[in-house]
């Protein structure tokens, strides 16, 4: 499709040339910030706007090539964009839904960053026909946030779900596959609910399940403080997620709460299984903890060769 | 105190000089091989013999410097040797340690690298007066298991308790201090029990989690099977642990049965509570989770930061 320098990394990332000439970016931290970064380089053709909340961070993003022009006006910064993208948590996002779609030109395609889709889609199906929303979210992140830590490598292999309502035009979705393959990213075409429903499991669980080992560990460390001192790397790697960005992860669990739950509650079931197991003794090694954690293991195994493949 | 390269990490490492000339290694795996590297590299003095099971693993130690010699026969390795290092799983090493104390000479000292201790401390209990017992347990350690996973610098800043006996000699304690601190351990002195319960919080209770997790995202697959093809950086850290060596694992939580299980009902009691904050909605965010999850997040950084440091 023309398309020669698309990084080929799989999945539907088949997606052409990009469509669009003008992309505002409304939130200019670590993902709407890489974003541009990675347009600017890889599709230089592209005029990138970012729209800010301060006018320092105005003169960031330009003075940091991560956007052409900033602005502090959503109405003016909008206005003539062929694609906006929301990059702002999830709650700010679903509340600055009607004010932009208000403010585009009609026909113009509006996506997100957000990682949860059904409370946005809702939102979304609520803008004026003229506007064409597709839900996006790139399942990729760092320990740090803001404009500083932004990376124009970011996307590289990302998975990045799409969500479209039904009645988006196909040419709108096509448009912003294209875009996710240009930075990288590998689309994967899902219905919002089920999105939410997975990433429960494999994203927002792995959140929760940190937070409890940190507050284990503190609870431990109140009895003796050592702990703090001994623990080491299998630590640093299960509990990393528990210092992710607050506001991202409350509105994470805010829209997604439902699923969450009941995941948490799967996880709950089967670490009651693993201690019922371990305190049986030796008797249930060979007959159940044995066998559980083998398949753990070659599962875990598994999915990590085919991460790389 | 002369040990000019050492490196400096803090912790109790002002060990002065290593007291061996012999060190023989049983069992020259992942950790066994990195010491006999980590010994050749940065105390060439000190003769290094390797004990193996098979005549490959012998002529393999030699051709990679993990060992000056390496041999099959437990008895004649060990039997000029100032220092014994045993470095195979938890329940293999307790079964070897009899054999091996009867081939060693009197005055000698053993150690172990096993990931828990008061199961290794009662053994060690039952070997003549003569020897000098000195538990020991590098915290460090790699997705690889082997010798050709084996690296001079794996204990570099790693924590590493010791867990003399009361009747030990404190000059075989010191030895060994010595001994850690030049392959650039942190020496850390505990009582065998404590050590149990710190690590089944810090370590063991990681690993339960990581295979919790994993059975979770494979239950979700046997529903939808692109679970596995959207898991992404934040599920591959906190499943990481779930890969870990099978013989190790199930050696450590068998000798550690009991508070791994305490610390595993912990945890089990968190989760319960924050899926309950989670379902309660809107209200108990401000009461609830933000603070719980607010807590979580600085500890992480905080313990982050001192990790660093």
């Amino acid at each position: 499709m023309g398309d020669a320098d698309r990084t080929a990394t799989g999945g539907e990332a088949d997606s052409g040339e990009v469509p669009f000439r003008r992309v505002a970016i409304v939130g200019m931290g670590l993902m709407g910030g890489s974003l541009g970064l990675a347009l600017r380089e890889r599709r230089p053709g592209i005029h990138v706007t970012g729209i800010v909340r301060r006018a320092e961070q105005a003169e960031d993003c330009v003075a940091l090539g991560a956007s052409h022009a900033a602005t502090l006006d959503m109405a003016a910064g909008v206005a003539d964009a062929d694609l906006v993208v929301l990059s702002t948590p999830v709650r700010t996002l679903i509340a600055q839904i009607p004010e932009v779609a208000r403010h585009m030109r009609p026909g113009a395609v509006l996506t997100d960053m957000g990682s949860t889709k059904a409370a946005i889609m809702r939102a979304m199906a609520q803008v004026p026909w003229p506007i064409q929303p597709v839900g996006g979210h790139p399942m990729c992140g760092k320990e740090v946030a803001g404009l500083e830590a932004a990376d124009a490598t970011l996307y590289e292999g990302a998975p990045w779900p799409l969500t479209p309502l039904e009645r988006t035009d196909p040419a709108a979705t096509a448009g912003v596959k294209a875009l996710v393959g240009a930075v990288g990213g590998r689309p994967v075409m899902l219905e919002a609910d089920r999105h939410d429903r997975l990433v429960a499991a494999i994203s927002h669980l792995p959140y929760l399940l940190a937070v409890a080992l940190v507050e284990v560990a503190d609870e431990v460390a109140d009895e003796d403080e050592l702990v703090w001192s001994l623990a080491a790397s299998g630590f640093r790697d299960t509990s990393r997620l528990a210092a992710s960005d607050l506001s991202m992860m409350l509105d994470i669990l805010a829209t997604n709460r439902r699923y969450v739950a009941a995941m948490a509650t799967r996880l709950h079931r089967q670490l009651g299984r693993l201690v019922v197991a371990l305190e049986a003794g030796d008797a249930a090694e060979a007959t159940d903890l044995r066998p559980r954690l083998t398949e753990a293991r070659d599962r875990r195994i598994a999915w990590g060769l085919r991460k790389k493949a």
